[in-house]
């Protein structure tokens, strides 16, 4: 028989246990990350890369759902600043650890080790990426997979799960890159020079001018990447896109994919075979390996939405037990045309929630905010705007200055809710001569439903429109509708997806086209929404929510550090 | 006759112009600098630098002695964080503006503005770089000259006040440079691709295997310096070195020079034909126009003191009215050979204070620390190091540390005054195999005297020892003595110069060569003494002295910010 003393031991490590359980509302993963520069050659040509622990893409994060994760993350860069962020993961209740530079933190000094921690409350297919200037082109990238705890099972079957990232991949620096794009004359970044397949792309070394001893066409480091399959078996793929500038389509030969996953959320089955995917989406695709397993087949992405120089990406689709490098026997397919929107926007149009895992959107909205988006010249600087605002970050966190009320750091006046929707035409090159720099932001009431429209409109350039992919921090949105030319506020809110709209936290908005998405600010915490294309987004184009400032808990202190944080005291103006 | 309420306010105003001009001893010099990314050719070759509002050199900063010199320093980087560095300036009661990182202040980070405040106390030649990382081998840099006050004059005469820096110039980027030489294998930097004679240079642009498109023989950016003279005039000319790596000889074709100053102290004037400078160095010389009007000279630098595959450096010494572009009709001059080791020392010894202008030193010192100079390998790093003692920066500043008594944040125990002199042969490789890594410092008596002995030996390379430029912030000292071979505690110091010793902030140690130094521990701060070769102490040769800590003032906040003073609180550990 137990004695007392033990039974109530017994009983209180059973409340601490229990305690630490749902303080914590899963296991503790944790990682110790150390963020450095390295020589790589991902395409044969050898440059500086960002790596996470000397690698990249770095490590792949894999959590259960619920599941605390911890990433110690170690600058042992020279002298520059990090932050990371981790992208579809909502952060709620932890909105400083967000990763956004200038939005919920200051940067990660050389020498410092800034530790993450927060929950993985969803399964799915979520990504990390640094989120200060743009060193995401150098390398500091990777994947979240959050598995469903045991016991549940995901509503589609499968044998094997795979994932991958692709990538494009310039050879300058991103401070080369960067500089030319805020010089006047401006200079533009270009067109990527290689694909990346999960870290590995094949530059053509015999390229004219370049320069000698750096690109070697036979350095393992550019081996194609080989997906290895079991004939007969079927592969749940999570393909993840965090391009820097190119819109993708991505196939394996001779296999049909069927969409199952995107951003977390389940979609309801429908069959491709190509994928286009954006910067900043995820999405999983079942494969099965049912063709002639005698040979190898070629896994491609190219570059769509721009007539670019980029030469397609290509991966080998290794059948067991054939010799993984060998080539498969025919040409690669080409995959489709660049300047194919029908079918872009069709597989928009394919993505609905899968049934019996809808999330019922709000039929109504409290607030609609058209978004303008377009390319204009501030100051002789080429800038993109929203609704002729150009953005830029203040010095100090958005989150620590609405906290802590340091109004002066930024400017009060919010920005415009929709543009003169009656009177622009959004397919001619138009002047926007009053558009300005701002650091302004939006301020939704808490718990209030948001409706955002994405208007694009033509660029500076004649007959030119852009494809533009839109990434909401700290939220899930419904996606209620895409459409080509001008949204009509009166007739198209008619045609609204309000059955069965999938959430997503990534979403593209065509060429001369609209996407209309809703989201319930019920996050409290300042959370970014940007085009996804780094240069973009580093040339204005981005706005910032708040949403129940006052419902935000302490900040920790290590988030501070800058701006009118620096230095041990928050300085009044 | 003059009222009562007049005359005290005229003494009232008389006596807060009497507390101005006592408070800050002299004019304030208010400079705005901007530090950005911008696109450059110094050397015909395109690449990205580091400029001071949009100049590289930057400014030079004009003052006059006990002027107030204070610098707005904003930082547009866009991740990279800097911190300047005013070379030669001892900054007596402002120690935390000593610009050095790590060490004096925490760095500035992208988007701050933080204001240098200080007194150029003396006259003479100084320096500013980029005291953090590499970045001062990006472009960051520039002079500084400070003039007598109004009715002094300096103890020679000219007609004319000239300067020009001399730097030597990488087309790869700091981040490259710094990732090879902490990688395993060592990656090392190479020779510098050109010299520069006040920021032109000339690359050959038909080097095999340069990347197409950037380079250009014809940019007008790197068309050779031309200095304009005017026949029969004597002119000033004050030559400035902040070599990444390189020592230099200069000499202008057909004239001799007359050193009378070094590193803002007069020297007793003699005549050379050439001038060995090195890095942190500072030279005036006096140059007579008396050769044949009707043409051009060259002015030439080359390297000395490595077998260098470096071009010499070439600018027009023009004599007016001759048109300034038109090449001298002649071959430049070759300059003096490598190697030839024994003319540097010469130089170095030919190098007395200006009678009239002695500063006497003390007759004997308090301490005597002997820093030998080796070449390790770390943990498979290859590093430089002191007494076997490789020197790391910790990540709070020791200014900070050592005043707010953070005793954690670096190694308590002191570096070792000496090594074994008496077995340690210092013509040989040595393995070194107890060197350790450390971020230990040197605690000083205040107002002691201490002498250094800077012992150079051979490398981890056969039959090599190379020479090391050596700077001591805050500080000058005298120069006691230059030999060959090892140092002898017991004989050399019968040989110190204890008369008209020169003062300066660097020196040069020679191959295989010893230097002795002494200084006053009399000014409280916390002070680098480290090699000017920027990747030498990239590599671990510096070392740092405590002296009066507590008799430093309350440090400004703006100095802290990163490690244990970054967001908000001093952590305690």
């Amino acid at each position: 028989m137990m004695r007392r003393g033990d039974q109530l031991l017994l009983g209180f490590l059973f409340c601490l246990f229990l305690s630490l359980a749902f303080a914590e509302g899963g296991k503790i993963r944790h990682y110790r990350w150390e963020v450095k520069y390295e020589y790589k050659s991902p395409d044969c040509y050898k440059k500086l890369v960002i790596s996470i622990n000397g690698r990249t893409p770095g490590p792949t994060i894999e959590a259960e759902q619920n599941d605390t994760v911890v990433v110690e993350l170690k600058n042992s860069l020279l002298t520059e600043n990090v932050a990371i962020h981790w992208h579809g993961i909502r952060q709620i209740g932890t909105p400083w650890f967000d990763g956004t530079e200038g939005v919920t933190q200051c940067p990660i000094l050389p020498g410092d080790t800034f530790v993450y921690k927060f929950v993985v409350d969803r399964p799915g297919t979520y990504l990390y990426h640094a989120h200060y200037g743009m060193p995401r082109e150098a390398g500091l990238y990777g994947l979240i997979r959050v598995a469903l705890p045991p016991g549940v099972s995901e509503p589609f079957s499968y044998d094997y799960d795979r994932s991958i990232i692709l990538n494009d991949w310039y050879h300058k620096s991103t401070y080369e890159q960067a500089t030319g794009l805020s010089s006047i004359p401006f200079g533009w970044v270009g067109e990527p020079q290689s694909l990346l397949i999960h870290g590995k792309g094949s530059f053509n070394c015999s390229t004219p001018g370049i320069q000698s001893g750096l690109c070697n066409a036979t350095n393992p480091e550019c081996s194609p990447y080989v997906l290895t399959v079991v004939p007969g078996k079927t592969y749940r793929l999570r393909i993840a896109s965090l391009t820097a500038l190119s819109a993708l389509s991505f196939q394996i030969e001779g296999h049909n994919m069927t969409v199952v996953e995107t951003d977390g959320h389940y979609v309801e089955p429908f069959v491709v075979k190509n994928l286009f995917i954006y910067s900043g989406e995820t999405y999983s695709v079942l494969i099965t390996a049912d063709q002639d397993p005698s040979r190898n087949y070629w896994a491609v992405t190219n570059v769509v939405s721009r007539n670019s120089t980029t030469p397609n990406g290509l991966a080998i689709f290794n059948y067991y037990p054939n010799h993984p490098k060998r080539s498969p026997p025919t040409v690669p397919p080409a995959g489709p045309v660049w300047n194919d929107v029908d079918s872009r926007l069709a597989q928009s149009l394919a993505i609905r929630a899968r049934q019996g895992y809808i999330h019922p959107p709000p039929q109504t909205s409290d607030r609609v905010i058209v978004m303008l988006n377009t390319q204009n010249r501030i100051n002789g600087h080429v800038r993109w705007s929203v609704n002729n605002v150009s953005f830029n970050l203040p010095h100090t966190p958005y989150l620590i200055a609405l906290k802590h009320k340091l109004g002066h750091v930024f400017d009060q006046t919010p920005p415009p809710d929709g543009y003169d929707f009656v009177n622009y035409d959004i397919f001619i090159q138009q002047p926007n001569v009053n558009a300005t720099f701002s650091n302004s932001i939006y301020r939704l009431a808490f718990n209030s439903t948001v409706d955002i429209i994405l208007q694009n409109a033509n660029t500076m350039n004649p007959n030119n429109s852009e494809t533009h992919p839109w990434h909401l921090h700290g939220h899930d949105f419904w996606v209620m509708g895409h459409g080509e030319g001008k949204f009509d506020m009166y007739s198209d809110p008619q045609k609204y997806n309000l059955v069965d709209p999938i959430m997503k936290n990534t979403v593209a908005v065509q060429p001369y086209g609209w996407t209309a998405m809703r989201f319930r600010a019920d996050n409290p915490g300042v959370w970014a929404f940007h085009c996804h294309i780094e240069s973009h987004f580093y040339m204005g184009m981005g706005v910032v929510f708040e949403e129940g400032i006052d419902k935000v808990g302490e900040l920790p202190t290590s988030i501070m550090g800058c701006g009118d944080t620096r230095g041990g005291t928050f300085h009044k103006p």
